[in-house]
């Protein structure tokens, strides 16, 4: 059977990821995101209202222009969790193709959200929801199966499509994690079987984020912990504390929510997609969150919540809000600039359970957050965080696990795969043999 | 009563610390400290054969000429824990003073080992013990105290000496820890007490290493679970594991100790200082080592137990040695360059327990340690480390917990007081008022 | 005589600079500046309708105070150049005082700008123009002396103090240039008389802003040679090349349009800014330009000589324009989101011949500027630039020469200070003695 | 015919460059470099008794078996200039075949000064001189030219093979400068026949050191006024001033020989290498030299000259030696730890033509030697440098120059090619098709 892999999206910078695998006449894709920082680059655009061929020409969402030379049918457009790099395109790529949506639960439902805000275009795709651990037909011969992987947001899965000719692992955006908040530990033992199956690992594609960096990614429990010591010692503090993370890390706001009751504050989530995605997560039973937990969206609803924290007394409460990359329009961003009826005093606390996206205009917006903050006497506590990615030891893990026939970099560009095929070519790869550094809108045979 | 501090060592430099507060006819000098640095730019130099004068040109000791312009007696020489940049002088300049040293008991054990190896000069100075939470009389007047505070050492103290014009706080190298590894949390209490008591806080000498960094220093028991989360990772890997941190870091030796035993390994400490730390930790009962560990500091039985080790595999020990900032000599370093019998392959782990201190000559060494190690096939484990010296929000808290009248900062250059002296004047100190940036060689008049 | 210098501005930061020296009853008040940074914190600020307290509020304008402690009667306001951070408040804070301002030719014009743009306060101080080498008397027994220096601006002067006690320089915002490119070089003849002179130096305020780095800042002169090589090679290319450059850096737009020349184009300035300091330069006679040298600043004629440039070809023209660090609003970030009839096509170059100022909001909007030209094609050449201001070797040579018995560090925080204390302690100056580390609002008597 | 290019060293690092062209029958191998980083590495290690196999072990050579896999005869060996990574491994490898060693002049006289130095292996190869402009046949139907480049060393060359499918550009270490201070500008003319002659160029190997960096290397001529600003500020000084720069660039030599002269001092290089490359140059005529002009090598004359500047007033001379990385072994590094008679006092100058190389090895003992030289009161005046490597607007030129049919990058890791990649990609070629990543070692097939 012929299998050949198109490499759509996301082999040139992090963001709009998109991959295809194509076994016979039978296509998958993985991943249709957007690459936020393309967009963010231009004033005022609002993409719900763009083409997607404006966005393409941006380089917002993945051309997916090769996929006119793939022969085969599109059976299943598979994005692995619920990050706007993996989701992102869906609403503007997804109706090209006559497939259904298959997802995990979380992801599936926030897949659903970015339909909904979509004004450009109707997409009508089925959408199938799958657990990891489930498995499904593709075509006659192919098999898609998700693995549960761990990551900084929960329902996230790699999938693996079992071939004939052997599997393809679809790796990207996991660390492993041995004992995460939520949910169940990675699942190594199920990665040692592909590895060990049938025809073994055919394809390998691989999320190079993190590769450089020495050592293994810390579990989420070590971040917990780091949080647990600095909430603790502020359990004296009688004054205003307010914390952010990313608002799709619910085992983060988690976190947060139980050391907010810890020392005696009533947790509040701020901000529309604070909302969003724990209220999503909740809703499916992913989070056990106090009955009473306050989630607001709308201006007017949080509004109302700060005027009612700034009446019963800011030493009540703990407001968990979007805007940790400064990011100009979010909540933290806001109070900072006097616009909420959040009033910040000399001594309040700011916990960032976050860390800046290292690109000068996250760190300039980040910069100009944190001074208009601390103008106002707020003390910073920063990089509460641990990565989603795995570095360097969980690489070699991985290949150790599924002694790979191929190996595919992705999620970087060349640069960002540089350390990653180094690590590669220790383990016995070959450039250009079995180990296939390649840039967007290509195609690497793998069966003829 | 008049009172007056000399700021002898430590306020142009991390290193060599040394200050002496004479109230009335009274002196007390706490700290004195070598800059191992100002040592180490030199080939061959070995200070044990040196004179004093010769180092304090070198400014590797307190220059301490300004002594002769205090008029009093020295009562006490107080040093504070046991890190070189803090009793690593006294073989070099206590003699000249008629005064006891006194000390926490593990600290005057290392004071011990210290005056044991000195060869140009006969110390005999009384060496006393004081217990934290113990005091004694100086002169007739005035009360010295230690109080318990957490730093990267055991049995650190804050002294602060009591006078009739208030208490002056030595408040060097310390964070504010509330679960430590080893000993009881950091006595906050007892500061808060002494902020209220009688004339309240005269002065507060300040150690300003961290104070430009974000949010509060983590506990050593967020390294702990980090170090937890690093090693238990390696359960299942058959070949060499080892490990380096501080050798004065006890509670991190501890805490690597336990690890290794969880994941089926027997421990072992090799290097001199190894040796020496633990084993004073372990005589005076600060430490609870399982009774078979081995530590090792003398060539031959270094040699000895690697040649073991190598001999019954090294799948079943964790070597824990020197050479966290890849010096030269220490073990690791020779390891790196296969000066040793153990033999590092490809898939080894080796856990760096610690932090590159940032100057371009350890960084140099640090990586060329790094490059050697990866050159036969190890993989690094970096920066499972948490700093041992309050950041800003510790300084915060100090400053509302004791009120001081005068604040002196000090351990750094002007360049490291600078973040300090900002936070200071937030807070309501005015330079040149009460907030004191001096340089090394001074007097500051307190009460004329 | 009683002589006094307050500390104003620029004791904590760079900007608002201003400092006062009174003598016996006589006051003058060296600069009026502001400090931008802390406006473009905030979105939306027009500072010409603001009041002066509100911009001493935020941090933007010096805090003058302490001028109502300072017993005696200000003689004149003395600007020393055209920078913002030292003119850029006179306009909110000169009417306080019943004092001319004194200012070379160059320096006066652009005051005059900052007057005429004022809609707040009425300011009908008398505007007295000084050429460089002149002086003129203050009270009874003083004098102002004009020094010229050589700075990234031309008609700078170190205005010195002469007092019955000595004088007073004061030494912001220079380097030393044997051969800058218009005006004469640096008088560093006129300083060594005045070390020399009289009761000799009886204080020296310094700029400390490059304190820090090793050597000598190069002259006006290498910048030239650099930039002439840069263009030069772009003499065959036949499309856009676009220039931009501080607009206030006569001497720097003077080579960009002698070098325009030199490879076939017509040179064109650009932007309001762009307009305002070259007319101003032009119409005194400080700067010699080609009689057909086009300068733009309104939108309207902006527009228009961009729409002739793109209908007479791009390749024949090299329009020089504001934008440098990226500022949101500037021409080239203009150029670059698409806003003008100027088309940037693949292969077109653009000259920075300035540096991005180190921090981390302009060095966000200047990547997210850059992005957005080379997304369109663009090829940047960066960094062709020098600084304005003294380096190490620079300092060393002023201290030399002046010997004076005082030294005041400014231009700075303490961060920024503590190269420069290192380096008069090495000299022979003792913190607290002759050398005085002081903050905004301070009052430094050094004759009683 | 057959068109083939191994790929031997050079594609993983930055050092041991080594590629060989096979055109039918006919091999060509240019350059045999070495890495002197992993040499360095290890302590005392001494190469000229080393066997080619150990150092290809360690990296430092060229790993050369994949010749074995190459059909043909090596008719020539090039090395194209005389950089250390670019001759240093002819006397390990050259001997290996039967064929010439052919070069330009300067670079023919080094490599003979390194087969001196081997102590291992007889190398016996023929050595031919070539100058640039000039041809040679190799085999019956191609032809090898030397084009003349500008680089940080006189008599660089690019060599390219003529074939009848179209010529080879082997263009690794140059920049693009139009006033070199020796030599003849870069012969841009003769790489535009290139591009357009016969069957236009079927590859190009191109040198990516540089490829990250916005804009155009500066001109030799760039330094130069650079250096002269700085040391004609240093004109009445009459203490010590010492220079430093890369022995092998006798232009930077002779501008500093120049300058020594023009501010009444006598010129003298110290150091071994200094006399190697600087006599060399002068030999062949390359340079001219005040006849006066000193040279010494050995450490004996070395100290004698020494000691004669100090008798005769450091003040008459400017000793230029060896030293710019902190090399420990160098001159300046002997100097600075007081191994020489030569004193240093406070306020002596040094300069350093230099800049470090970015790898924390050399930064380390750059850091420590300069530090050495401060603790003596020596200023410092570093990075009067400019890069002999083309920066991205030199890669724009060369490829609009050459239009070459496949572009191979070299030089560098795959982190280095990364940028040059985008660059190329922005230029129409495509990675797998025309545009080949490649490690060390590989084969690419041009022509079957």
């Amino acid at each position: 059977m012929e299998i050949e892999i198109a490499t759509i999206g996301g082999y040139e910078e992090v963001g709009r990821n998109c991959t295809a695998v194509r076994a016979g006449d039978d296509i998958v894709i993985f991943d249709m995101g957007l690459n936020l920082s393309k967009v963010l680059l231009h004033d005022n655009v609002e993409t719900e209202q763009m083409h997607s061929l404006d966005l393409i020409d941006m380089g917002a969402i993945p051309d997916d222009r090769v996929m006119s030379e793939l022969e085969g049918d599109v059976q299943a457009i598979v994005p692995t969790h619920g990050h706007l790099d993996h989701i992102g395109a869906i609403a503007k790529l997804a109706h090209r193709y006559d497939a259904p949506i298959v997802a995990s639960p979380f992801t599936l439902e926030l897949v659903k959200g970015q339909l909904e805000g979509e004004q450009k275009f109707g997409v009508d795709n089925e959408l199938v929801e799958m657990e990891a651990g489930e498995s499904m037909l593709i075509g006659e011969e192919c098999e898609l199966e998700f693995v549960h992987v761990t990551h900084s947001i929960i329902d996230a899965v790699n999938p693996v499509l079992h071939t004939p000719e052997g599997a393809i692992v679809y790796g990207l955006d996991k660390r492993i994690d041995h004992s995460p908040v939520l949910e169940e530990p990675f699942d190594m033992e199920r990665f040692r079987e592909i590895g060990r199956e049938g025809e073994g690992v055919l394809a390998y594609i691989e999320d190079c984020t993190n590769a450089g960096r020495k050592g293994r990614t810390p579990s989420e429990s070590v971040a917990r912990r780091h949080l647990k010591d600095a909430m603790q010692s502020m359990e004296d503090y009688s004054g205003g504390i307010v914390a952010t993370t990313f608002s799709s890390h619910v085992s983060r706001v988690k976190s947060l929510v139980e050391f907010a009751r810890e020392i005696g504050r009533q947790p509040v989530l701020l901000g529309r997609s604070m909302e969003r995605y724990s209220g999503a997560a909740e809703r499916l039973g992913k989070v056990d969150f106090p009955g009473d937990l306050g989630m607001f969206g709308h201006r007017k609803s949080v509004d109302r919540s700060f005027k009612r924290i700034m009446n019963e007394g800011k030493g009540n409460f703990l407001p968990i809000v979007t805007g940790h990359q400064g990011e100009p329009r979010a909540m933290l961003t806001r109070m900072g600039r006097g616009e909420t009826p959040y009033e910040i005093e000399e001594g309040d606390k700011v916990i960032f359970s976050a860390r800046v996206i290292p690109e000068p205009t996250n760190e300039g917006q980040r910069y100009q957050s944190e001074q208009l903050l601390r103008m106002q006497g707020a003390r910073i506590y920063d990089d509460i965080h641990v990565s989603g990615h795995l570095r360097e030891e969980g690489h070699y893990k991985m290949i150790e696990t599924l002694q790979p026939q191929n190996i595919i970099p992705a999620h970087q560009n060349m640069k960002g795969f540089s350390p990653y095929v180094d690590l590669a070519k220790s383990q016995g790869y070959k450039l250009g043999r079995d180990l296939h550094v390649t840039s967007n809108g290509n195609r690497i045979q793998l069966v003829e």
